[in-house]
């Protein structure tokens, strides 16, 4: 029996382990919690627990594993995971390496789903792909003369942080005007209740403090001004945004994937109307518009396609 | 004796021609006026007498051209030239190939302006770079991973067409609120004025009707309260615009080139200032931003580069 290749998904909550068994495919995953409170040891310990549940004990051929936060893939290291406390700067690749006796690669979980869209989904045979995804932030992942493109830094692919107003909403991270302030579900859910705070009608109301991006998109399914509105804002932005990708890059597909994409055309058609404002015609004319095809195992997928990639083709 | 690569710099005014010596080094140019009133195939016959007469009468091996405006190099088509009448959709690489009895191939000339800063100037080395060029409008070129990068259409690069202000004016092809609008010498002339016709004391008022850019930075250069807060203005949306592009595509450097960035710190002062404000740490923290090299014999030295790259290396 052949050494398995095997890609890990790793977020905040849960760790998802499969064995790869062909480009981008691959078995029932293995689940585990993320015991992300007792530290970067002890997830990965659960890590490798996970993978070596499915290899059935063996040591993998090879490994590559997606990480919730900017890293640098030569070194192998993670510059911060945002829901990973004590993971600034972590050699994750050199020490689950160790703890495994396998060659261990690491990459940004929105770039390898980018990379499962590219291999399997709504960017398959192109040449020239963007992936952005929506939810609470905003991210993505490209593929650029049919490479991953990760740039100088490896962190290349932070599409939620290009600067579309000076006068727009911090995001997250505390840059002024970005996308994300604007676009993502965070801000949709921020400028609801702002927009509630300051007296407007809305059947928005009734969904009190917990109120999130979800509430938004079904008042504005059952026709809600406000929730409409906050959805042709978000839409209208992104749109002018990826229209300024058309210029720049030039892709052949631009894929929506991400929680806020399954609003579909409460989203897509102000963001698909707002393209040309900024795209020039030619560009936008190769360019297709798609929602993403994998939903959300695309991150599982990529890490699948990303180690036949660097450790060779899956072994059956 | 070898035939020669030859690179061509077409203008609107002025057609360059040279014989490549070597990566990105060439002899003398032959210089002359392009006859773009005459309409396409006059200018094609002048650029054929220039070639010829750089290379003593023989057919070049190979040719590369290029072009003030959006074509797709792989057809060799170009899109439209807007300094040249009657280019929509020109086959100009077969047209000058059958006049030469060579091999040609088209580039943006802001493209090669970037391949020749990559090889020679400011980007050498480098594996990730993007040059932005900005005069009367705001244009481009990238190499990604070590190679000039064009995208699905051929047109990608155009910096000068993402989006910054929601609420800005439009650019010279109408899209609102694009970096061009804000942060080209046309833009800097606009708001000269209009701040003049709104009532602004300036010694700007003294410039009259052929207000332009230069005399804006000879103001601020003055100490011109007006021209310092344009200068300001144009190197803050640059300096955000470029911030979006180290998150998107972490170059290891952004080298500014074009009229204005013969303003120095007048406009890379406040550029730098803004970076931090989109940029990321990381990436920032990897990439060097720094004033073009080559000036404006860019787009011949990338011309001669990119007819040796093509058609093999340069003969002496």
């Amino acid at each position: 029996m052949t050494r398995a290749l095997v890609g890990v998904d790793l977020g905040g909550t849960l760790i998802r382990a499969a064995v790869a068994t062909g480009p981008g495919t691959h078995d029932e995953p293995v689940r585990r919690p993320t015991p992300a409170a007792e530290g970067p040891i002890a997830v990965l310990h659960a890590v490798a627990a996970a993978v070596l549940e499915a290899t059935g004990g063996r040591a993998p051929a090879g490994l590559a594993m997606g990480v919730p936060g900017p890293l640098d893939p030569g070194a192998g290291v993670v510059y911060a995971a945002p829901n990973l406390p004590g993971w600034e700067g972590l050699q994750a690749a050199g020490l689950l390496g160790a703890m495994l006796g396998c060659p261990v690669v690491l990459q940004n979980d929105a770039n390898l789903a980018g990379f499962a869209e590219w291999t399997l989904g709504a960017g398959r045979g192109t040449r020239d792909f963007v992936f952005v995804t929506v939810s609470t932030g905003v991210g993505g992942g490209m593929v650029l003369d049919g490479e991953l493109y990760t740039g100088a830094a490896g962190t290349a692919g932070e599409l939620g942080h290009m600067p579309v107003d000076p006068a727009g909403p911090p995001c997250h991270q505390g840059h002024p005007g970005c996308l994300e302030g604007v676009a993502s579900g965070t801000a949709i859910a921020l400028r609801a209740r702002a927009a509630l705070a300051a007296g407007e009608t809305s059947r928005l109301a009734a969904a009190g403090d917990s109120l999130d991006a979800r509430d938004v998109q079904a008042a504005a399914e059952a026709g809600d001004a406000l929730a409409r509105r906050l959805f042709e804002d978000a839409g209208r932005a992104l749109g002018r945004a990826l229209g300024g990708l058309v210029n720049v890059l030039s892709p052949e597909v631009v894929a929506i994937g991400g929680g806020l994409s399954l609003a579909g055309e409460l989203l897509l058609a102000p963001l698909r109307a707002a393209l040309p404002e900024i795209a020039f015609a030619v560009p936008l004319a190769r360019c297709r518009v798609v929602v993403a095809a994998l939903g959300t195992d695309s991150g599982l997928v990529g890490a699948t396609a990303w180690a036949a990639r660097r450790f060779g083709s899956a072994p059956g």
